[in-house]
């Protein structure tokens, strides 16, 4: 692992030149602190400053997901990161980030140069530029939802969507359910490319067959249900699995818009459990993520990663939350 | 959750019955003793006495693997198990067991009546009476290479196969080798039909086909070699994956035997990367499992799952370590 000796002699330049341009001081130019910063990186030498006690720093990075209050999906997953983090006498910064945030510093050199020892990432779009440079990132590295091969210091982490989906389909299989319909999320995303598997496994576990006409990717908002319910209802489909809470709560009403009673006509099951789907008319049975677990487990493991035991890949288990939005079919 | 007065209505003795039954007083009989254990477990009353200070204990259940020596596999498994929970306090016992003596009592009875929090189980097998019991046990309990559904209490641990199966294909894809074979563990192992469909995949993946006189479930012992590498080398393969280092061993002999020199001739690849691994000859490249890393994620995935973070799965990177039995291919 690189030293300060080393990068100096790299860059032909003082050991104190060096440790100043790490430390932030002021009395070295912004061009040469920033050629040191990407030295640094290149040589590998965060990983040796992570461990001075003074820089316990960690850092969430989020995007695309909202989370100040608590109705929202990413509110939960931050406070059982920081209350497992607090306990353990970790700093954290919580960075709001955009595309254009990330286009205007690497990854790593933005790590180095706030001290923070790891970070975890929640949000993230596969096209996003930091994306790309966590397959080589020397960072401890949380990835919410998303998966990078082969990089010993990235860890994803997320809810078991194989699970859930079987959850679903499992709880309308008992129900008497046999012609299922599946409106997914945004093509394009893993976590929606796991639960189209999920489903197509789970239905060929139950002996059901899957009818192409009943499944489809949309978006995760509730627009999605007016493109496709109708063609469902038509191909006579008498129970919905739904993305997320969203779009099942589009589906309720474009199902009731259209004289189908819920649950009487047809079942609706959502997936994440968000706070307002027990508000719903009828309340949503939903596959609940449990947000907070997966808060405190992306801690675990990025602490787990800053002692180097490479993990890959941590699995929470979602919850079936069974309310009035699915019966028995008649 | 059951407190002890409820188990003393729902058995109809007093609360200080109970309490000897549970504690281990020598001045009740041995017959309501067990009634009491397994009323408590029925109850869920386990949970709540765990976490008692002076209840600080864990367990290491091992089977089918030996763990005495370095050379073997469970030793290091063990080990960081070990050191990660000493650091943290708890005490461990480490307990073989065998199919009989899983048979001779309960495993959440096992765990209540000898006071421990939670248990790591290496080796075990699919057909193990207590491999079933896992799937409704209330302790907390981390499975090494098995996997058990929907229970919160139970997750598995063990390598990414899938990435370690194509780390071995890539590295012999970059050799140059496109006709490769890969003679398997054990049929009916959790691992070897993971490993299998990792095979399919990451030959798929680097545009090469899988001819299927190339392929052989067999066991996980030196021994497997003699029955399928001729096939093999009749087929033409020029470099044979193992399901692991004991059956590569045997194959790089038998390859011998008939003439074939190692590396020149054909390469041969391992999995595990145990220590005779470099002492063979040639020193095996092989797909390395860490298991120190290994252990010390089974107490971490132990203690969340203590604290009721539901981790269902989870996954540790496996290493190429590249030696002398794969070469360029002439």
């Amino acid at each position: 692992m690189a030293t300060i000796k080393d990068i100096a002699n790299r860059l032909g330049i003082s050991v104190s030149a060096v440790s100043k341009g790490l430390n932030g001081a002021s009395d070295i130019s912004d061009e040469l602190r920033q050629i040191v910063l990407d030295t640094a990186v290149e040589m590998g030498y965060s990983t040796k400053r992570s461990k001075k006690e003074e820089h316990r720093k960690l850092c969430i990075f989020i995007e695309n997901m909202e989370y100040d209050t608590e109705n929202q999906f990413g509110y939960d997953i931050v406070l059982g990161f920081k209350q497992n983090a607090f306990r353990h006498k970790w700093d954290v910064d919580l960075i709001p980030v955009t595309p254009s945030f990330q286009l205007s510093e690497k990854y790593d050199t933005f790590m180095l140069r706030n001290g923070y020892c790891g970070a975890f990432l929640i949000g993230f779009a596969l096209h996003d530029e930091w994306m790309k440079q966590l397959e080589h990132t020397t960072m401890p590295t949380v990835l919410f939802d998303n998966y990078i091969k082969k990089n010993p210091n990235v860890c994803y982490i997320g809810s078991d969507n194989y699970e859930g989906i079987d959850l679903a389909v499992d709880h309308l299989y008992i129900l008497g359910h046999r012609k299922i319909a599946f409106l997914n999320g945004s093509l394009h995303s893993m976590v929606s490319e796991q639960r189209q598997e999920a489903f197509y496994n789970s239905m060929q576990n139950h002996g059901l067959e899957v009818d192409e006409e009943c499944t489809a990717f949309g978006y995760y908002v509730a627009d999605s249900a007016k493109y496709h319910v109708p063609g469902f209802l038509s191909a006579g489909a008498t129970a919905i699995i739904c993305g997320n809470d969203l779009i099942a709560s589009g589906v309720i009403t474009e199902c009731q818009l259209r004289g189908f009673r819920v649950p009487e006509d047809i079942s609706v099951i959502g997936f994440d459990d968000l706070p307002f789907s027990s508000m719903l008319n009828p309340p949503l049975t939903t596959v609940r993520q449990e947000r907070i677990e997966l808060g405190k487990c992306g801690y675990v493991i990025l602490n787990s990663l800053i002692h180097h035991i490479a993990i890959s890949k941590t699995l929470i288990r979602p919850q079936l939350i069974k309310r009035e939005s699915t019966a028995r079919i008649e």
